[in-house]
């Protein structure tokens, strides 16, 4: 899985029936050390994260591993608000 | 999922048969800020996409989760059309 | 899926027994106007494609739906040979 | 696999219900020569690991094929914990 | 699939219990010149590869096509030792 903030929110009405009622998260990733790759991606939400959270999501095949998202053309999911996370000891991040 | 704009499309009159029918698209692919990165991918269109058109695409075995591209060989899926996404508040793009 | 140029063949004598019979392709990948990017992949040929003739493969598990790949560990697969591709209008490519 | 080294960990309190009980490691991804590549992953622990560990993981559809990981929204677990690897040769690490 | 070259090997004795009895190479992933592109990866040996030889290996879900690997947490196979390949006909590698 991979660290992102929660950035902005995505509306798309034509789409794919089976994507109907997916909340649709803009992320921006972050590294080990909570700072921002540069890099995004387009997450459905499956644990109800707001703007500004940040979140684990699971890509590819893995992300169809929600009840939401279940044999849907998803390929990134929220699948967790961090908490907390700590590396060398050193705590990181604290929501 | 990622963003990209339709920027052509592709025609393939050899091609392993079951792919048959389906309408390739030429996508280059946007950042969050709705730049293009320079890269691209041909995605098969599921939702009716035409040129100009900003779009979401789902990779890998999530391409395949469509009516339409279920058990073929297809890696890349338009499964959206954007009308709109904001970030930090303020909208990037507006269809 | 991604645009190469069929640029050679290999030869393995000593596989899998399930890819038997496979006839391997090295493709260098192209970008979206039609330029080498540098990268390569081999593929299994589906298709009949031959050296110098541009193609789209599909990657991943979706390199596992013709029916030659299926159940094998192929994780690239050439699915077509490509007639023509436009860009803004404009014809990048014609076979 | 990769090769990576178990730095820290995450607490997710809010997840995906199937993600109850997993531990989640946050690991520095190693090159073949046991330097840090400055790229990481969080991954689901499937075998015992500890903080300062080296450790391969495995990742994508491939990561839920494990009893803790079956049809989770995971995709990277650690599936093992290295002893040793040698190269040209020499042996690069022992535990 | 890609090129490698097997460089070394790797023990792991604390593992995923169905990893039991595989034989972990360490790959320098090579460019279609035949030159190292300074990636690697782990792969378990499907074909009894030894360190020196050439070799193409399977990634992601590819990799547990083989009965070695099947259903496990195995995410890259060498599926095949290579004899020799050409590109713009001339032979770039003979065994």
């Amino acid at each position: 899985m991979n660290l992102a903030k929660v950035t902005g929110t995505l509306v798309a009405s034509r789409k794919e029936p089976s994507m109907e009622g997916m909340k649709f998260l803009v992320l921006r990733q972050l590294d080990a050390a909570n700072s921002e790759t540069g890099g995004y991606v387009v997450a459905v939400d499956a644990v109800g994260a707001g703007v500004g959270e940040v979140v684990m999501y699971a890509s590819g095949s893995s992300a169809r591993q929600t009840e939401m998202t279940k044999d849907r053309p998803c390929d990134a999911v929220v699948m967790a608000i961090v908490d907390t996370w700590e590396l060398d000891g050193e705590t990181v991040y604290t929501k």
